[in-house]
């Protein structure tokens, strides 16, 4: 899909809302819609905003983001008039003449819509869109698909060549970098979030950063990696020891690669999030770790790492074809550490395709 | 200055304008005032809030995150009991029987301001802070000063190890990353921004991303970088060429190099941003380039590599002791290339002192 027809899909939807334009301030869907790869450091310095009309279609950037505007956004009408991008898009709907306009509540600043609305004045409605572009951009074409096996074909490759040469009293910040660095030397734009690695009682923290502590023998080692490349996500969490695991690892690893198991067999398309979640959740549950499954199962992945749909307890919307998404249950003990094992795969018509090709238990040889 | 130095100055703020509390959304404000981590994926996933009232301070967050912020925010009590953290700044508000609240405006999505305005009701007056909190930070203690200069001395040492291996044929994407590579092992928790290398007519867009583009001899390469050291920034631009220059880079260096010289003998505390900028700016002006020196003068930097003061041509606060500012002049012809010069400086009460140490014409031998 290009991104003329993703500008038509997006029209039928302001078409169906009867709205004349919408005002794209959330960089992902800027990205999705016009392929421009400006910067933005949030909240407060914006790379550019995208007006799209039924006819006409604007992108509102600065002069310094002009020539690179022009170069990737093919078919927008660059605007680089106005320092205050808010100003901007008002100038820009004014000479559109829309009268009802979309913008992206959960993406827009106040003093952005603040700015809006004492520019347009009473005569334009400004309605809020909630998740419509995010939610547009959850089925995936083949071609976005491919894009995203790339991105975790090197990512697993990566993990692979690096969790081998894993040693004990390497520390967790170094064995990040070195996953960071080859990422980058396979190809990799760079990482799609920060690398985790959380070795020990320090696993026991779902989003830990690398620290200088030492990773010993037997201990669950959590890392959670993703390249970037081509403007694409991939994601993988794998818990991996060296040498000997004891009982308790040994046993929490078995339950939740068996809560893993249960989602990928039994998930499909038209289950909802929350029927999804429950799969692995129901396995923890049974074992006695329920209140250790902290997080929810997963969620999509795309140009964010974190995307619709969403598979947790709250998930009311079904599954479909095209839908890329994490599997990834996990057990936490305050104190010991934690297991997370994490899938990336498609939703088919008639199951789902793991993208994921890392084994699920890696022992490394000291 | 503590984060309870920073939260008093702030109450005095709150006082003088009759506020009882503020909700503090912007990442960098968060970080500044709570010592807090957690990391955001703008625009729509936040690390956390701060609700900060005259007599108590919180720290709204997941529950993910909340054992992190108990360990980063001292004094602050952590609020995880609800996941739609506009509700829960709602929540301690109620709490505290705030009447008058500020947010700040340039940083808090729409869709929290209105979750805000509907769970308060009119009792409560939401009052825009506008940039009040990036404002105190833009005086920096001796403390922050010297986290500054040994983030830039890192940035400098980086840059001249990695410069002096540039050879003809070597690609943009290539230079960048090996300069990546030497912050990182020079101890750097990452790069404050994306590395920049533009060669040759690439050099004429000012924020342009590395090519494969590979670099040859006589022509002028300009590199913009800065180090992320323990949560400030620095920033440092140096146009370096192979071998022998053209007239052309000769003369265009010369011309930007004397505009860095005359801002950096001229500025003092007292002037605003405008009158420092036009110091260089009249020097490119007058050689005949005033067209070419498409962007301000210079920034701020601290916590966040562009942040006030601000030394642009609309720039009419006046500079005070304690602000570290950028001094970049550029000159960018479309087909040549460019050459920018930048160092970092403290304005101190009696002048200015330059923070970078690289020297200023760099010529590598091929």
């Amino acid at each position: 899909m290009s991104t003329t027809e993703r500008i038509a899909a997006l029209r039928e939807r302001l078409r169906e809302r009867a709205l004349d334009a919408a005002v794209i301030t959330h960089p992902s869907n800027r990205f999705w819609l016009s392929g421009y790869t400006g910067e933005d450091i949030p909240p407060n310095e914006s790379g550019g905003h995208l007006v799209i009309g039924l006819d006409a279609a604007y992108l509102v950037t600065s002069r310094l983001n002009a020539e690179q505007a022009r170069q990737e956004a093919a078919g927008f009408t660059i605007y680089d008039k106005e320092r205050d991008f808010a100003k901007a898009d008002a100038a820009v709907i004014r000479e559109l003449g829309a009268q009802r306009v979309g913008f992206e509540d959960q993406a827009t600043l106040y003093r952005d819509y603040r700015t809006l609305r004492d520019e347009l004045g009473e005569d334009v409605e400004l309605v809020p869109l909630d998740t419509l572009v995010d939610d547009l951009r959850a089925v995936k074409t083949p071609e976005e698909i491919e894009l995203i096996a790339r991105a975790q074909a090197l990512t697993d490759q990566a993990f692979m060549q690096v969790v081998a040469t894993m040693r004990p009293g390497q520390s967790e910040r170094e064995i990040a970098w070195r996953l960071e660095q080859a990422m980058r030397e396979l190809g990799a734009d760079g990482p799609a979030f920060p690398i985790a690695v959380a070795s020990g009682p320090n696993g026991a923290l779902p989003h830990y950063r690398p620290t200088d502590r030492r990773v010993q023998a037997g201990e669950p080692v959590v890392i959670d990696m993703g390249a970037m490349l081509d403007g694409y996500c991939a994601d993988l969490t794998r818990t991996v020891w060296i040498g000997q695991a004891g009982e308790q690892l040994e046993h929490v690893f078995s339950v939740v690669l068996a809560a893993l198991d249960a989602a990928e067999a039994g998930m499909r398309a038209g289950m909802t999030g929350k029927e999804v979640d429950a799969l692995a959740r129901d396995v923890i549950a049974a074992a006695g770790y329920g209140e250790a499954f902290t997080h929810s199962l997963g969620h999509g992945v795309g140009v964010r790492v974190h995307e619709a749909p969403y598979l947790s307890p709250r998930g009311d919307r079904p599954l479909e074809a095209g839908h890329v998404v994490t599997i990834e249950p996990g057990i936490y003990i305050s104190g010991w550490g934690g297991v997370r094992i994490e899938d990336l795969a498609v939703v088919e018509p008639d199951g789902i395709r793991i993208l994921t090709t890392v084994p699920k238990r890696i022992v490394v040889t000291p």
